[in-house]
């Protein structure tokens, strides 16, 4: 979480007569999200977020990316809602970039989330599968089972010497996880709702934001990606209690059916395998000049590794 | 500019209630000034910034800084004010660092300053020289010509590797410019006022930031860092109009002695030579996973190459 490219003020005024959101007051490059450049900037007129799309962003993904935040903010989700400019254009580019203005949103992340904030968030994911309900673009899953394959290509010689066994464990998920991979309701999902990626003011939520991997796909596999990144302990236990938070509120909003819960152990493995892939390969694709330190992979090979002793969904907290 | 320590919604929580300053509506890392972790902190009463300090800056001269801060602002001064916790003390600790709250100033800085920006930055200057008189407390210059010696032996062996003839120009240029370093008027400097550490709103200065290089030292010299940091071009020539308009600002505010003018050159080069070192330090002793770009030490090696072949004050643009 760094800032790559450089925003100066001459830049910041050349790229702010293209939009009509008033003169600016205070900008600073913030730390957050994937691996674009954020600037925090205020103008007379309120408060917004510049990002620069750097390389992992494609530029023929934004109109989806932006569409989206831009569908769901009309719809009532507390989510970044792109600034035009004077053209009407959702993006602009600055400094060899695409980069888009959206707005801010107040609230603060949590990292170690309480039961609470747990409900909270589930059902504020549920509340944003109906709401992309509509939208007129789509986007496939890039990083679905179709994309594992070609990430543990370039990755798989260097991952034992991460953790032993660590080949072995990914070659036999990913065709038995692939082989089992369900087809179940799906429409547009967030893919990456992490605690980063959800602002609360006390244990309401104020924001949900990146949408960076946003993309159609199963409903039940962003529950997933939820359950894996919000209801581990730290030591590596799964919390039930927070797991049957999480799902109750989901469940609160948007009812689950019951192809979706039976398939909830594949799924979570699935996720598993999504992040213990891409942050397998960033570690050992890892520029030592990079401005981010890579992710541990291991932390999701022992979430699979727990996945593939659960036998049914309940061991998660669905009822 | 990187943040180097994470701090989380609940060291947040922890650490404000040492403080009286609301309840937290925003919280973002920002990349910004030396070596430390820097937050954008908003609250139901204001706009703050946190700084975690790093090794960079050691504990034991905190009470200088902020103390010189708080001096300076009650002194019409705008810069950053310490925000005391409900004891009065200007700093506290968060994940083993020490830290303090700041108030945050609206303001950008900018990249290629006009002659404008450098009259007024160059006034703002003499106003902090001025008020600077009075403050109790003293630390010496660990960056003047007594720490030039230890910092040129700890990187001069690689410094040919650097720039052809580095090894010579350094060890020639520190004994002729200590032989000759003057005595002149003296009082607390910020000796880091590059353009990055003015804030303007349009041409107008709004806030002087950074103070984790002040000292008590030459005012000239400090005059000497900013016409080498603000006064030059991209292509390595020296502007004689911005040069002018630096100086004139600052002399509109504080008088200078014709011995401080005629000392200008060795004060030049001792402020080129003050930067090269620095920058050369942190190139060799660069680690590759370290979340910061060295900054190049040949942009004040050419300065400095420029500043031997100057025989008059008059050539910066002193009358």
């Amino acid at each position: 979480m760094a800032v790559y490219t450089e925003v100066s003020f001459e830049d910041l005024e050349r790229l702010l007569r293209e939009y009509d959101i008033g003169t600016p007051l205070a900008f600073k490059g913030i730390a957050e999200g994937v691996e674009n450049s954020n600037f925090y900037l205020q103008t007379d007129r309120g408060a917004f977020i510049l990002t620069l799309y750097e390389k992992r962003v494609s530029p023929g993904d934004l109109p989806f990316y932006l569409g989206l935040m831009e569908h769901l903010a009309r719809r009532g989700i507390d989510c970044p809602l792109p600034v035009p400019t004077r053209q009407g254009a959702l993006s602009s580019s600055l400094n060899r970039r695409s980069c888009a203005i959206v707005t801010f949103l107040n609230g603060l992340s949590v990292r170690r989330p309480s039961a609470l904030h747990c409900t909270n968030a589930g059902a504020a994911l549920a509340r944003l599968h109906q709401a992309g309900e509509g939208f007129a673009l789509t986007r496939a899953n890039a990083l679905g089972p179709a994309g594992w394959k070609p990430l543990a290509e370039a990755c798989i010689a260097h991952a034992d010497s991460v953790e032993d066994g660590l080949a072995t464990l990914v070659g036999e998920q990913l065709g038995a996880i692939t082989a089992a991979w369900p087809a179940l309701p799906n429409g547009v999902i967030h893919a990456d709702l992490f605690p980063d990626n959800v602002l609360f003011m006390r244990e309401e939520v104020s924001g949900v934001i990146d949408f960076y991997f946003a993309c159609n796909d199963m409903f039940a596999y962003d529950l997933a990606v939820m359950l894996n990144s919000w209801c581990f302990e730290m030591d590596g236990s799964y919390n039930l209690t927070k797991g049957m938070a999480l799902i109750q509120g989901y469940r609160a909003v948007r009812p689950l059916s019951q192809d979706e819960i039976a398939a909830m152990p594949v799924l979570m493995r699935g996720a598993a395998l999504r992040f213990l892939l891409t942050r397998l390969f960033d570690l050992v694709h890892h520029d030592p000049n990079a401005l981010v330190m890579p992710k541990d992979p291991k932390e999701y090979s022992k979430k699979l590794r727990f996945h593939m002793k659960v036998k049914d969904a309940r061991e998660y907290g669905f009822e």
